[in-house]
């Protein structure tokens, strides 16, 4: 089994929009949101502390798909169920479930890299680091 | 064939990340707003007019897939090839590539559908209009 | 003595700019949060309701002044301490002091309104409902 | 006379809130933007050469105030109109008008520095590069 952390999010009257439900794109901030805060709850240092020792800045999106189940908006709160579903070479899947009072409103499964920054700008995929993966499993 | 259209947007500071490329969400606003952009070039009325008369509100997402190929930073500007790839009976799929200097740096498909106000609250999906079909083949 | 709530925000990646710190624009979203949480926490019902029952539809505001004190990062927890300083025949005056481990990073005073939809589109300015007044004071 | 800038922008589905205008904050984000075509439009190079060159990551605000006079919803598009207005020792003032079809819909004036990187994360304000005042004149 796959550990899995619970993110919650409330959302607000500016997150919707002038169909009064949450504007999508907002759904993969706070996923984004829930993927940093999964690895902080495994203890993985902060990515500033990381590109120190790991050189890693980062878990830039590589493939996502998502589905989208049933709207939400401002006072609601939603719990983000967030898990890693797949350790590969270079990349890894991190899969979440948003729920809104106990329904699945939103699921989404992301292909991410660990990346370090490309001499000249830009970024590269580095190996998983195996210190983060023990943390994470 | 169908019709295609192309949205231009300009990548600023603040949709970069501290890893200094684009912060990933921000392609999907760029994508909705190319999905928006794309009904007005091909002649239908903004979503506050066809509420009046088709009540149609706007186009939510269903679900989305989308491949991050290459970064992006501030300066750079973006052209969003957008085109409706298929329709069906109550959703359509909008395809969308994201060029930078003539190469496919982000790729998105979504099933989306014309959603009418809910009593009560929420949105629902109407029948494709037939006349905003007609614009947009 | 004015009634005063806390909204508490965590910050995230995905906030933060190339120079990685809370990219300004963020904070403002952060306060017109609290200013809802404010009226939330005070009893008064969801802007849908208040349509219905006042022709409220929010508070937009009018004016706003802010001093950027010290800078924040991801993982940095802010709470913002909210009050009304005044209340106007037609505006309210809403101020709010961000908080980082004790010690004041940004402050702002805005003026807002209760705005009702216009006829056409648009909003204006209704006189301050003496039920909501009275919940906040 | 200083030199004006402008800078144009359009406003999409998604920067509206529920009341179906724009939600103030991304008028925040426009007018950062502004900002910086103001310097791109005089010549200073982007800020990653500028934070080799002069030691200059960006140009954060540190006191800012602004009036919202008219609304505006998507589809219409804003000119946002730019320019120094003050320079002093370690900050300049810098002043934005917000135009739509010939009306001053937003004004907004801000304090701001350049912006270095402080040893242990963290930003300082630097003397205001005599190259860069140059440019902006």
């Amino acid at each position: 089994m796959a550990k899995e952390v619970i993110y919650t999010q409330k959302v607000e009257f500016g997150d919707c929009d002038p169909a009064r439900i949450v504007w999508f794109p907002n759904f993969f901030r706070w996923v984004d949101a829930a993927s940093r805060h999964f690895f902080v709850e495994c203890g993985v240092p902060h990515w500033s502390e990381t590109e120190k020792t790991l050189g890693v800045i980062g878990t830039p999106l590589v493939d996502t798909r998502a589905k989208f189940i049933k709207t939400a908006t401002y006072g609601d709160v939603l719990q983000i169920h967030t898990a890693i579903a797949e350790w590969r070479g270079k990349s890894f899947v991190q899969r979440y479930r948003v729920m809104k009072d106990g329904e699945l409103i939103m699921e989404c499964e992301e292909v991410r890299i660990f990346a370090g920054a490309r001499e000249g700008g830009g970024i590269r995929a580095l190996p998983i680091p195996q210190e983060i993966r023990r943390l994470c499993e």
